[in-house]
């Protein structure tokens, strides 16, 4: 069986904030399937704000800038549609890191087979999949989150934010959230059940930030870095916990960063943790067992960004990282 | 009886290093004993870093600036040599916050009655102080220091770090140290049972100190800031403890902060926590269980660095800014 495949890769190298004509789509061939391979169909695709930092070789999860002519990785669920490894049979549904791309060849690494038929697939990509995980990791394993404390989270309508606000009113805590639209908070207070939260393109949202934790937030987890994080140690309450786990403020532009005053931890007796989520594999397992039940009984909600068409993935990045979408973005092809 | 004492005031603002000539001593009578208070002669006066923030308004002990004709405070020993207080009588050693002066009038308040005869009455200004109740604070009570685990300490051979080392040897623990001269490393290793000190001035400090951690330190306290506490970031263990204590880098000119980047905490997945002494009053009696009989066996050490006479304090003042000290500085009256 001879496959085409379509992916997005670079036409220009990235400077500053993504524009469309930063990427294009190509075709090319896909080789044949070896022994333990097989070959999966993308019906949803992920894109999330670590792919700026991964592109230029920021990241982590790679060692170096995007190889030209490669699609850049990300996570994905879709239909295997050809296989020769009896694990992962055809007709499967399958999530994995897939990649900007209509198909993926996989071995089984890190590609896990979907049986919940009840629950959206999409869910795999956001407060279940990598966001839902990072959420996890940072408010029970790292901030061991206890019933009757107060979270502060910043960007509370994307899916790292929604779900840790959402997993911690679970475990019976209160969750406050910060978000950059009044649809938005809404949308997080109604919805998702925040006890508030506050816009911070208001003029005196900090002031309102400290007026809605009168005894200073417990918890705060901060996805964004920069000026934003400084102004959180205000809300905080003197002993609490700030974990770091990304800073979408800078990863546009590194020059941007704004570090932290250790005055300023010392001042607020604070305790600092820096999360990267792969740390959290081993207990991905043990997540999904507390989640997938919220998601069933409708206890865990995430609004989705969806557009249709790989190519229109790059304009969908790009107002990701202009921090204009709502929900966890996906393209759906 | 009417009393005279000597104090240190202000001659002239400090700005940046504090000079000699910023300080004079002037003579003043004091006043009569109301009910309830005690006259105390110092015999010896603490000098600590954090007085040069505390002068200029800076520190969380003082609600603003030195007023003109005040003596800084400051820890000290000395006897009562006069007292309308029946709890605190004439004859009695006593450690309380004197000030930078000959004589203080106390009515009780955080002062303590000095009951052991078998202990130098200075120890109550290093080891078993207000510096000892750091030391204890930040391995014991936020760092939870555990037996067989790398401290690392900067500052070392001064009253913090020398306390803080000892008391993790005590705990089964092993102290790796940062100091600025080989001398102070060579006592260190050789007085304080330090497994290793790596003196900061050689150019290749960095590689030696990362050479002497081959795990990384779980724990790193830091007294210093400035570059000195980025750099101990790569010699931390993944998921190791920094903790925030003193920032003596920038006392002298606050334009000289560095700040910690959010990234540098998230990478090295490092726990950061910020202390303030003056939280930890409380546990002041449970470390003296602790240390004094360590004191008493010579298990815990401290160097000190005295000069005789109120009118030297200005100068030993500027030499402890500059670095220069070796051991707890100390003025004998």
């Amino acid at each position: 069986m001879t496959v085409e495949r379509q992916k997005i890769i670079l036409e220009t190298p990235l400077e500053g904030a993504p524009r469309t004509d930063n990427f294009k789509v190509v075709d090319e061939k896909l080789p044949d399937l070896q022994d333990g391979e097989f070959l999966v169909k993308h019906q949803f695709i992920a894109l999330d704000p670590y792919h700026r930092l991964a592109i230029g070789g920021r990241h982590q999860s790679v060692d170096g800038p995007l190889a030209k002519d490669a699609a850049p990785d990300s996570g994905t669920v879709g239909q295997i549609i050809a296989s020769r490894n009896t694990a992962f049979p055809e007709g499967a549904s399958v999530f994995h890191q897939g990649g900007w791309q209509s198909h993926s060849i996989s071995d089984g690494t890190e590609t896990r087979i979907l049986k919940e038929t009840d629950i959206p697939m999409t869910a795999y990509l956001g407060c279940l999949g990598m966001p839902g995980l990072t959420a996890y990791a940072s408010i029970v394993k790292l901030a061991d989150v206890q019933a009757g404390q107060t979270v502060l989270v910043s960007a509370a309508s994307g899916p790292v934010g929604a779900t840790l606000g959402q997993i911690a009113i679970q475990l019976g805590a209160k969750s406050v959230g910060i978000a950059g639209s009044d649809e938005k908070c809404t949308y997080v207070v109604d919805t998702l059940g925040f006890e508030s939260c506050v816009n911070y393109k208001h003029e005196d949202y900090l002031e309102t930030l400290k007026d809605k934790l009168p005894g200073g937030a417990d918890i705060y987890h901060d996805n964004v870095g920069g000026q934003m994080l400084l102004d959180a140690f205000q809300a905080l309450r003197e002993y609490g916990t700030v974990v770091l786990c990304g800073l979408i403020s800078q990863y546009n532009d590194p020059s941007k960063a704004i570090n932290i005053p250790p005055g300023l931890i010392m001042m607020r007796r604070a305790t600092v943790k820096g999360l990267i989520v792969y740390d959290f594999n081993d207990d991905y397992d043990e997540y999904l067992e507390l989640a997938v039940p919220w998601v069933r009984e409708g206890k865990m909600k995430l609004k989705e960004d969806i557009v249709e068409g790989l190519e229109n993935l790059p304009g969908h990045f790009v107002k990701l990282m202009a921090g204009e979408n709502f929900g966890k973005t996906i393209v759906a092809l």
